[in-house]
């Protein structure tokens, strides 16, 4: 018997997808000092990536009704984050028409942004695949974030991963949107990546949410089996259920360059406060029934955003009722 | 690739500790109401043992600092339960000499009971074989607790093995008490106890504490492994950061005679009401440090009950320079 989880792999980066994922629960309307907070944490926490929003388009999301955070423009980002971060700087570009990256994505040499990542759903593998063409073209490091793959067929995500297997992007993330994958699942998905990409040199990646509360053991079941990129986020903020908590995840990697004090700092001085204030997110009783069910999470925000939130035993009859 | 996770095992039987771990954070102090209406749900979902308590000896503790549910005696089991409860019964005596077992637990044929689990540390192996034959010769069925069993060596981990498989319990339990053990640890736990139990006929158990919210992936990780006898209280309630969902659970294992709804009505009409009256459980920072350090639940469920509870940074650095 080996005991590997005293020891750790160097090959495998944390990003941290606070803002992001958080940006989901209030419309990505943060104020740059927690940004900023968040940002030093990651610095301070040795985190790889901090990626901080979408590169949504002004063309379909109204400016007014978004905080800066949903279109990251090049000067918001410079405002907080300054013209040289000492962490890798992520955004994500949705497929599906909603990000102009053509015309929103500037050249790299122009960019405090150092990754774009990617995210579609299954049906929109050919778009993403221009869209990682079109970054990396521009000097930008990538990923493909294929989204609600619970949902998906093994013959399906074959054929996607094939095709983005000769696609520039250096990182392939499984992605369980809906939090309702046990481990097990999530161990046949990295094989399955790690399988369709062998020798691209392509590395997988894992993003989990805490509808189960499986979001960091199936973080650690997806390193076990191969994946080397992991993300979380601060106290788990994100939508709905939320993510694999940053201060779970740091406290078993054992590398030393990570340290899980400043996230505690975090949390205690500006997290906790927010979620006194009301912001909400974890593994509450409408996400593990969304979670259970496979469903997307918006119907069990409705239902906590609604006067019946602590009527779970209503919300189960409910969807019993609707799938 | 097989997908397990779609059938299962008719061997699993599930035990609901809901009264009995979480009497540990009110000192047993449960109203009749709440604790029928935790057993009519045990019913109703088709869960197989009820736990309501400890047989602890009134010469120890005083009856009047703590509820009937420490004590269990006969006739308050009755009070609550009936005569003939449609679940087994269980209660929980503690090595130790916390319990007066030779006088206090009754013949079965005088009793509800049908299980005694007998829990107990490495260092009181002897006396907690004792109290099984006790248990045994007396009727019941009995089960082996070796609590906080992620401080012990496994040299200790196999001699102690070595003489309960000869004791006559039915069911060892690895009992993660700190929350501090990750899916291989308790992989490698169950089987350890496999082997050294093999051909006595007695199964395996997993009793997980949710620190690091791994309580519901480590159940998992026990069952791949091949135990069957699992721990889960309702909503988690239990010490510190309380135990394995029942309604997680639940929705995993795919046997058709468990129920989710009935847990979620609870949930919703009985377990959300105590929990916002103030009574409290949960993966909160302290005890995620706790079991990062692989420690006692008490200095966190302390600073919990204190005025710098949310200071989880400054928990952090206590600890740090405690250990």
């Amino acid at each position: 018997m080996k005991a590997p989880w005293v020891t750790y792999r160097p090959e495998i980066k944390v990003l941290d997808a606070t803002i992001r994922d958080g940006g989901l629960i209030n419309d990505h309307m943060f104020e740059d000092g927690f940004v900023r907070a968040v940002y030093e944490t990651c610095v301070a926490a040795g985190v790889d990536y901090m990626e901080v929003g979408y590169k949504a388009s002004d063309k379909f999301f109204a400016r007014d009704k978004f905080g800066d955070w949903k279109f990251c423009k090049e000067e918001d980002l410079r405002r907080v984050l300054g013209d040289k971060p000492e962490v890798k700087i992520a955004v994500m570009a949705d497929a599906g028409g909603k990000c102009d990256y053509r015309h929103d994505i500037p050249p790299k040499a122009h960019s405090i942004v150092d990754l774009v990542r990617v995210a579609c759903y299954i049906n929109q593998i050919p778009e993403a695949i221009d869209m990682i063409h079109d970054a990396h073209d521009k000097g930008y490091e990538t990923t493909c974030n294929i989204m609600a793959i619970s949902t998906c067929n093994e013959s399906e995500i074959d054929q996607a991963l094939e095709e983005i297997a000769k696609a520039p992007c250096g990182t392939v993330v499984v992605v369980d949107s809906f939090g309702s994958m046990y481990g097990e699942q999530v161990a046949g998905l990295v094989e399955r990546y790690k399988k369709a990409l062998e020798g691209t040199g392509k590395e997988i990646g894992i993003h989990a949410h805490n509808n189960q509360e499986l979001a960091f053991s199936n973080t650690i079941d997806a390193i076990i089996h191969g994946a080397n990129r992991l993300d979380a986020t601060m106290a788990g903020m994100g939508r709905g259920s939320g993510n694999c908590r940053m201060e779970l995840l740091l406290g078993f990697l054992r590398n030393p360059r990570y340290h899980t004090l400043p996230v505690w700092k975090l949390i205690q001085n500006y997290v906790t406060p927010l979620q006194k204030a009301g912001m909400e997110w974890g593994p509450l009783p409408p996400y593990v029934i969304a979670g259970q069910f496979n469903q997307h999470p918006r119907a069990a925000m409705a239902w906590r955003a609604s006067e019946q939130k602590d009527q779970c035993a209503d919300f189960f009859e409910k969807v019993m009722a609707d799938v």
